[in-house]
C-alpha cells in the first residue's frame, strides 16, 4: 500500500514517515493493518536528512498542479497525509501564493483522492491560527474560528472542504488544529512562534538565545512526536469517531515562556539557562498576545489524543529525537 | 457612480435595484452620499420583471469568469452587491457546479473589486446554512459555523474570504447571514423552505397549498422588503462599524408554522386558511427540522438592523408589495 505524504520533506513529513515505517502498517477503512510498501513524500523542496529507505520516494512539484497531484495518488494509495502549505508569515505576505497554495492546493488534493475508486482516509494538518480576535482564556472545542490571517483563513477553509467531502463520502478526511510544535530542530525560521523552540535548542548547543516576549506570555505547546503520532491516531480511528465534526482541536501542553526557561533550567542546568537573554520584541508580543493562550482539547482527549507530560519531558523528547550529537 | 449586482434578475437583486434607485444614493467610504448613475444586473439567466428604469442595464454571463467579471466591475463602480448563488438543493446536486460558482464565484468577484484603483465596499449574501449539526434553541452571535450542506459550506468560505480580502484592505466587504425569506413572490421553487412562503401566497390567491412540516416547527424569518433594506444597510455602514467581524447574523421573525397560519387567517380570514392543507412530508420535516429555530441577532440589532413586528406585517407587506393585482 502507497502512503502520500505532501509537505513530505519537511520537518513533521519526515518525522511522521520515519514513525509509519517503524510501525510498518495503518488501520484502513475495512479495520485492518495494512503494510505500507511506498511512502511518497511530495513536497515543493527537496529538503536534507530525508530517512533513507528503499520504500520512501521523493517528489517535488507544485501541490495545486492538478496532473502532478493526480498521478501522485494512484489508486494504489492507500492514505494520504496533506501536510503542505505556506506558513503564516509568507501567507501574509505573498497573498497569491497563500491561496494558491493553502486553498487551491488542498482542493486539488482532495479532487484527486474523490477520484479514486473508493474512499481513502486523509488528515488534513491545520493550526490554532484557526483562533483569533476577542478569544476566551481557555478555548472550548465548539469555538467559533475566526481567522486573523490569510493563513488561518486558508486553514479553516481547508477544514470545510474537508468536512464537506466527508459528508459527501468522497473522501473519508479529517483535519487536526495543531498547537504550537516545540522544540523544532534546525534554526530559527520566520514564524513569530520560533523563539519557544529557540530559547531550549540553542542554549542546549550552548549558543545564546533572545526571548523577544514577556515570561507570563502562555503557549500552547506539542512535541513534534506527539504531533506524529496524533497525526497517525487521527488516520487510524474508525470515521464513526469522527462523525459529522471532522475539525478537532488538539489538547496542548499549556505553559508559560517561564516555564520553559524553568524546564531547561531544571533538565540542563542554570548555565543553559543564562544564555537565554530576556529582551522584549513589541511587535511579536504582540502577535503572541493575540494568540490562543490554552487549547482544551477535550473532545480529542476523549478520542485518545495524548498530550505532553511537562516542559521537562518535551526537552528530553528533542535531545532524544533530535539534538545533534557530539562528534 | 455604478452600483453591480450580481444575482441580479433574481428576486432580491430586482429588489435591490428598485430599492436604490428609489433612494438615489448610496453612502460610500468617504461617508457622503453618492448618486446612483447606473445598476448593472448581473445574472446567470435573463430573469423577467426586470425593473424598466433606463439606469438599469442587465448582463448576462458566468461568475466565475474572470474576464466577464473584470469587464463588470469596472473603475468607476462604487458598491458591489454579491448575491449570485447555486441554491442549496442545486449545490447540493451538482457539487462541481456549486464550487465552481458559490467558492470560485465568490474569489473572482473580490479580485475584480481587488484590482480597481481604491477600495470599494462589498455585501455579501450568505445564509443560516451556516449552521448546522447540534444547535441552540437561540444562535448566538458568536456560535460556529457548522454548515452541513455544501451550499452552507460554500458560504462559509465566502465569509472567510470576505473577512480576509476586508483585513488585508483590499475590498471594504461585509457578508449578513441570511434568515428564511418570506414571502416570496411567484411559484414554489426547489429549496425545502418553500412551502413557507407558499402556505401564505396560494391561499391569498384563493389557491390550496400543502404545509409539509409539524405546526409547531420553528422558521427563522425576513420579509424581503427588511432583507433589501438590510443590504443597503449594511452596505452604508462606515467600516468602523464592522470592525474585524465582517461575519453579521441577521435578526428574524422568530415564529412557529402554525403562527404563519395563523396570521393568514387574522388577515385573510378563515376561508384562506382553510386552504392549507396539513400533510408531513418526513424528508422536508427531517431537513426543516436540522434547521436553527431562532436567531439571536443581538449584534445586528445593536448596529441598527431591524426585524418584522409579526407575521401579520410580513403578510401585508407581501400584499402591498408583489401580490397580483386583481385585473
Amino acid at each position: 500500500m502507497r502512503v502520500v505524504i505532501t509537505g513530505g520533506t519537511g520537518m513533521l513529513g519526515k518525522k511522521l514517515a520515519a514513525e509509519i515505517l517503524k510501525r510498518g502498517s495503518l488501520t484502513l477503512r475495512d479495520g485492518k493493518a495494512h503494510a505500507v510498501t511506498k511512502i511518497v513524500l511530495f513536497d515543493a523542496y527537496e529538503g536534507f536528512d530525508v530517512p533513507k529507505d528503499p520504500r520512501i520516494e521523493v517528489r517535488i512539484g507544485e501541490v495545486d498542479h492538478k496532473p502532478t497531484i493526480a498521478s501522485l495518488i494512484t489508486p494504489d494509495t492507500g492514505a494520504v497525509f496533506h501536510l503542505a502549505g505556506v506558513v503564516s508569515a509568507g501567507a501574509e505576505r505573498d497573498f497569491d501564493l497563500g491561496y494558491r497554495v493553502n486553498l487551491d492546493g488542498t482542493r486539488v488534493v482532495l479532487e484527486a483522492c474523490r477520484a479514486l475508486p473508493q474512499p481513502i482516509k486523509l488528515v488534513f494538518a491545520s493550526s490554532l491560527a484557526a483562533y483569533g480576535g476577542d478569544l476566551p482564556d481557555v478555548i472550548p472545542d465548539d469555538f467559533r474560528p475566526t481567522p486573523q490571517t490569510s493563513y488561518g483563513a486558508q486553514k479553516v477553509m481547508g477544514e470545510l472542504l474537508v468536512a464537506d467531502y466527508a459528508r459527501k463520502g468522497f473522501v473519508d478526511a479529517r483535519a487536526l488544529r495543531l498547537p504550537t510544535i516545540v522544540v523544532r530542530p534546525g534554526k530559527p525560521n520566520l514564524a513569530a512562534s520560533t523563539f519557544a523552540s529557540s530559547i531550549v535548542r540553542e542554549p542546549l548547543a550552548g549558543l545564546p538565545a533572545v526571548c523577544p516576549v514577556d515570561p507570563g506570555s502562555w503557549m500552547p505547546l506539542l512535541s513534534p512526536r506527539r504531533c506524529v503520532n496524533a497525526f497517525i491516531h487521527a488516520h487510524d480511528l474508525p470515521d464513526t469517531a469522527w462523525g459529522w465534526n471532522r475539525a478537532l482541536l488538539l489538547p496542548s501542553l499549556d505553559v508559560t515562556v517561564k516555564d520553559i526557561g524553568d524546564g531547561l533550567k531544571r533538565v540542563a542546568g542554570q548555565k543553559a539557562y543564562d544564555l537565554i537573554e530576556w529582551k522584549i520584541d513589541p511587535m511579536i508580543q504582540k502577535i503572541v498576545a493575540g494568540w490562543p493562550r490554552r487549547m482544551g482539547g477535550k473532545r480529542a482527549l476523549s478520542m485518545g489524543f495524548t498530550v505532553d507530560a511537562s516542559v521537562d519531558e518535551l526537552i528530553r523528547n528533542y535531545i532524544e529525537d533530535d539534538m545533534p550529537k557530539a562528534r
